[in-house]
């Protein structure tokens, strides 16, 4: 392995998600970048290189962004890689640091949904999408495969709808703030059966930022540092999860290495954010990160493992059902949550005493690109 | 500076670049992907990392790429800095190796402008491209006021065209392959005052790629390893090149940021392939990269010394202005082309002798980001 320093997260920043169509996408993405240098103490002059990460900003998105906040004469590159746009940013970022290269780095992910007018999939080449396999349907199949296979039920399902509901009404920045019941979820509007609309994460706007710096010299800054213990970047196949509906190749991969990174288990892991874009994804990802063994996705709802107070809290932030999911924005705002759970700093959703957290983010799928990208990130108090 | 890994290129490929409408992207792509493995002597199993550099290439290209070819399970990035796109996918499999991450790593630039339907630029937004402020009026201004500012002429900047395609018609994989005169030049339909199309680089469809590898393991494959002496993004501000409008602010930093990596001056490039998008434009990047002095291009081109033969031979694949420039395929390409020249297989454009040399290669401007990015790259045999 490398001769890699180690990196902290030093500044965190985010906007609020919602649907925001009145605000431009470099407006709603400078104030998270400011909100983030100020938490680090870190001037715009002290950045040395930034990575925007982004599906639908177009060309020079981060450019455009760091200039009207002073922030030009520095590398800047602008990364994609559909879900996991804005943490495949943050891993760069995590790399130019780590490698020496730079001291200070800043990552963002920015995502103006509302700007598409109706929806970026599917592509007009991708004959599955064309006749109907999208994401609902894809995620749906799973569902229905693990009901199945494993006795899985949708009252399992619906309640983790419910949870990161919940747990998203004490989150300012969530899309939704609201209550909903096992009731509400299960009768809203079907979607793909068996997954209602509450089932999905709904469309909307946002940014979120870091800033990274050398874990080394964070002493002389003034946000309380955070440290990268693994940063994982795969793609894969999509293909091969359906080799097994109810796994993600990908995801158990990105998993085993980040885990083999970071030297823990995922017993150690005290808070994760994860890519919860349907309510099945979460439960099958609770499996592929080791939270519980194939199959017991359901029972680990039903324990009430994954609420805050349980054994392993997910998606403190109300996750992509509740919080939102600007898809680019997504990655790095996972970030921003765990960095502020492991600083203490989550208010009525803080996870007690948490000292070890991980992001779980993964990308594409169908409509246009049948492979995708996932990564996942462990972080120490 | 960083604790890095001397890394070499050791397999190059690169598509023809023409209007070719009836090829895919993923098509146009594929194959000298395939070439560039060939060459290296690394078979598809052995990449561990891949970054892919397009401007219009949509979503996932990298994954869409890579997935016929039989690469999927690996890291995969998408890189977007306008013109820069390549260089800087190209930029960052190189740290990527430098890190000590991966020990084998793949990037590729391509892009199908004929698929656009017409030109990308300007967009909606951008006030000054709305009133004509496009990249030909910016080099046209520009162009002006060197003649004013040094008495530059318009045949010494015709001369530039002149030299690239004669260049190029030893170029295979060029878009044009035919001698124009200094009167063809200087008389062809005019495009921005003094700037006729001839002065201009063409709109058309290209993919390159290179394979790098740690220098320590490069010995066990087949390719003849090229070192990378330094690898430079920056970015900056256009506004910052108009204070003196002669002058490229951003490529005068980059320049001296990949002289100072590199431990050489432009007395010791032996050869160089420079971004000349507009005739202009080399003029003034000979300057900004040191291979005389500001306000002496003219005289340059005057002595033949940027001809092949001459002693510091530029553009000898034919540059942007005949070999063609597919936007983000273009960085690459350059640096196919120098590794080329420096493996001594380019034929009758080959520049004797030739040990070391550079590659500049400059992104946006106006239309939509009036700020840029420039990535610098120096080569050794």
């Amino acid at each position: 392995m490398a001769n890699l320093r180690e990196v902290s997260v030093i500044g965190v920043g985010m906007s609020r998600f919602a649907k925001q169509p009145e605000i431009s996408i470099v407006d709603l993405t400078q104030a998270p970048i400011l909100d983030a240098l100020e938490d680090a103490g870190v001037a715009v002059g002290q950045v040395q290189a930034a990575y925007s990460g982004s599906v639908f900003g177009g060309s020079g998105l981060g450019q455009k962004v760091l200039k009207g906040i002073g922030i030009s004469s520095i590398p800047i590159l602008n990364l994609e890689n559909a879900c996991s746009s804005g943490s495949s940013a943050f891993r760069e970022a995590w790399l130019g640091v780590a490698s020496g290269m730079v001291d200070v780095t800043l990552a963002f992910g920015a995502e103006k949904l509302t700007a598409l007018g109706g929806g970026a999939f599917p592509l007009s080449d991708d004959i599955e999408a064309d006749q109907g396999v999208l994401m609902p349907a894809v995620y749906a199949m799973r569902a229905r495969r693990h009901m199945m296979e494993y006795g899985t039920t949708i009252e399992q399902l619906a309640k983790i709808a419910v949870k990161n509901h919940h747990n998203s009404v004490h989150n300012p920045r969530a899309q939704y703030q609201r209550e909903y019941t096992l009731e509400e979820v299960l009768n809203s509007r079907m979607i793909a059966d068996p997954l209602t609309i509450l089932h999905c994460c709904p469309s909307g706007d946002g940014a979120a930022a870091v800033v990274l710096a050398a874990t080394e010299i964070a002493p002389r800054l003034r946000g309380k540092p955070i440290k990268v213990r693994a940063s994982v970047l795969q793609s894969g196949l999509f293909k091969n999860d359906f080799r097994d509906m109810t796994k993600s190749d990908l995801s158990y991969r990105a998993a085993a290495a980040a885990y083999e990174m970071a030297g823990l288990g995922p017993e150690d892991i005290d808070v994760a954010e994860v890519h919860d874009a349907f309510t099945i994804g979460e439960l099958m990802y609770y499996e592929a990160l080791g939270f519980c063994a194939p199959g017991d996705g359901g029972r680990l709802i039903d324990d009430g493992a994954t609420e805050i107070g349980g054994r392993i809290p997910v998606n403190p932030s109300g996750g992509l059902l509740s919080k939102g999911h600007p898809v680019g924005a997504t990655g790095v705002a996972q970030i921003v949550e765990i960095v502020s759970q492991l600083r203490g700093n989550c208010g009525p959703r803080q996870i007690a005493g948490a000292r070890i957290g991980l992001t779980h983010c993964t990308g594409g799928g169908v409509a246009g690109f049948d492979h995708i990208a996932c990564t996942i990130h462990v972080f120490e108090q």
